[in-house]
């Protein structure tokens, strides 16, 4: 198996922390993505819609979608568990997995990409639609806060993928200057946590 | 059980089409969204992001987020399987799905609601990121329709939520007139077998 994947994307640091938290070592393809080399004919070969990351499966098939990646890989590497262990669990995991990219991952990610036209050599922007995502975003923030206000992570008492694209979203946030409230106490307290883990700090 | 969802959306119509390929009956409880009844506090208590539509288990907890809906609902009643039934069909109906989300699914909605400012009351609205949204769905379709070209279903050769998703946001941009290609041959096919089934044209 081997990995496309961009460095400096948050797709690509979820895949990234997954694998850490998981111990699987993987080859990785770097994909130039300022250069626009995931919108050429070769690479929408393997994925139509020209994103990344990609997994190269080792019969040759690629699986794209961090997500479906990740959830792969969690069948093949069931320990530790980041999908939830039973029923009720991996309902809460998928629940608050969702409301963290709906409500929080995208709208960065649109804030981000519209507010600087950072892609805008490939793509319409609206910044007027950048203001609204980022305000969005900043207001999703504080239901996550009361949600960590009293469970330890944001799916309950376990660590799951949940943690890791919520936190790799308010990173992301942070470092592209996309404007949320830092100073939610709960938030403040479970990223510092999270950003003991090895995995966070590759 | 009872599930509270909202008739006329595309997700609460792609929990229905979920229920009833697996014979589950269920209990409705009809949310006013026209009327703002999801903003309230009484709803925010269930769901604080105020979406539609939400499980109530029969311990009194809430479950919201329609895929999460879905999975925990597969859990219980695992035939017939809409999930993947190995880990690699899983990996592709996971990745179609996701696809059919955020290429298609969620820009129509995007398009709706910004285009027409259906929901302008409660939130600000771009025409302008309508647009785009339109376009970006537009041509997201061909791909699908690639795609739908070299296999009967979505993800494989077998009817999975992917489908539903899919088809549930063609739907919902044909009932609202987003502007979408209704020409695409294996689309069309496609569509065309789905809406036979008795679980669509419920």
């Amino acid at each position: 198996m081997q990995l496309y994947w961009a460095q400096g994307t948050p797709n690509g640091r979820r895949v990234d922390i997954f694998l850490a938290e998981k111990g699987i070592e993987m080859a990785r393809v770097n994909v130039d993505l300022r250069g626009g080399e995931n919108l050429r004919e070769e690479f929408r070969k393997i994925n139509p819609f020209g994103r990344v990351p990609v997994l190269q499966l080792d019969d040759g098939s690629h699986l794209s979608e961090s997500v479906a990646i990740c959830r792969y890989l969690e069948n093949q590497h069931p320990d530790p568990c980041l999908f939830g262990s039973t029923p009720e669990t991996a309902a809460q995991v998928e629940m608050w997995s969702r409301r963290a990219e709906m409500n929080f991952f995208l709208q960065v990610a649109m804030a981000f990409r519209n507010i600087t036209g950072f892609f805008k050599d490939r793509e319409k922007v609206s910044p007027e639609w950048g203001e609204i995502s980022q305000e969005t975003a900043a207001q999703a923030l504080p239901i996550f806060d009361a949600r960590l206000g009293e469970s330890e992570y944001l799916a309950g008492d376990a660590f799951s993928i949940a943690d890791i694209t919520l936190c790799c979203a308010y990173d992301f946030a942070k470092a592209v200057k996309v404007q949320i409230p830092t100073d939610l106490p709960n938030v403040n307290r479970w990223h510092a946590a999270l950003s003991e883990r090895p995995s966070f700090s590759a």
